[in-house]
């Protein structure tokens, strides 16, 4: 069974072993004649996912209860993997959702790493120096690579751990694993998109 | 006496009454036959400032003991204004530094709310929401534009509390006042930064 994850930067697919990613420009041509479970939050690619025969979208599959207007699905989906504890999800994007007894409680959403090293780029040359994942949150910063790193890495651990309260952390997305060392009682997993996926698949179409 | 802040989108005047600001495109010229006082962290009018002959850059006169490499001079120049407490100047990007006793301990860079808003908008059309400063942070979002502007109000505030532990907090910045709502021992003043240069004038240049 083949399972696919449609983001704004990567496609990332799963076959029940292994976890890849492909372009946006090549993953559609490639596995057009493939049969295939998908999610997807690419505007852009909306319309032409339509017409592919053998894709089903599993976002017209989803039982999802939550007051939190206009969910991503992937946001949803990564919930329903995790039932319990706080599900963020690092790419483009940082998304973090929190999960009580199976119940969605509320989250917030953040620029990833790359769209703040973008960010402070454009806002200035000097700025442009990207983020040191190697950074100590606990001494104040000495110079302005670690001061953006340090601001942008605590500014989020801060955030998380607030709405988390000890609660378990699930990391997952293409930089989930950059914030493991910073967080407790957290785990990093990048296929919990495709376990949330897998209980759609088989509660609903099974 | 007309002191000058020059930044990275605009530069702002304090003529000892009112504070101002021009566009970077106009400002040279308007003022070019005038007496100033300037501070300057815009790298490409660097060169250009250096054959004004009637303004002079206060950087050359500053003295402060920081441990710190490449601090801004407007960072600078923002702690010799406060000598204790927590300064914050939100402009294009948000710096914070903390001064115990007329020393500084380091600090943080993080981006402007602008520069988040077109982060944001960068990654997809649906995040283009912009921030929304009447957000309640102290219950958790239920739409897409309450996740953008908690997620970046409250992890910005919540590093500033962590690096604050209490301290006085002084805002300035042309959204430093957009931040007072949402920190306790806080005030904002548009004109510390210009304090600062007035105290370096008084003590260097008199």
């Amino acid at each position: 069974m083949l399972l696919c994850d449609i983001g704004n930067s990567y496609a990332h697919f799963f076959d029940g072993k292994r976890v890849w990613k492909e372009s946006l420009e090549e993953f559609l041509d490639k596995y057009f004649n493939e049969k295939l479970y998908f999610i997807n939050v690419n505007q852009k690619l909306k319309d032409r996912l339509k017409d592919i025969k053998n894709w089903i979208n599993l976002e017209e599959y989803i039982e999802f209860k939550t007051t939190y207007k206009g969910l991503g699905v992937d946001r949803k989906v990564l919930c329903l993997a995790i039932e319990d504890g706080v599900g963020v999800d690092a790419g483009s994007a940082i998304t973090v959702d929190l999960m009580v007894k199976k119940e969605h409680k509320g989250g917030f959403i953040l620029p990833g790493f790359k769209a703040y090293e973008d960010a402070f780029k454009e806002i200035s040359s000097i700025l442009d120096k990207g983020i040191d994942f190697s950074v100590n949150l606990n001494s104040l910063p000495k110079n302005t690579k670690e001061a953006i790193s340090y601001g942008v890495i605590k500014s989020i651990v801060c955030l998380i751990n607030d709405i988390a309260k000890g609660k378990k952390i699930f990391l997952t997305g293409g930089d989930g694993k950059k914030l493991l060392p910073f967080l407790e009682n957290a785990k990093y997993d990048e296929k919990l998109i495709f376990y949330g996926m897998k209980k759609i698949i088989k509660d609903r179409l099974c």
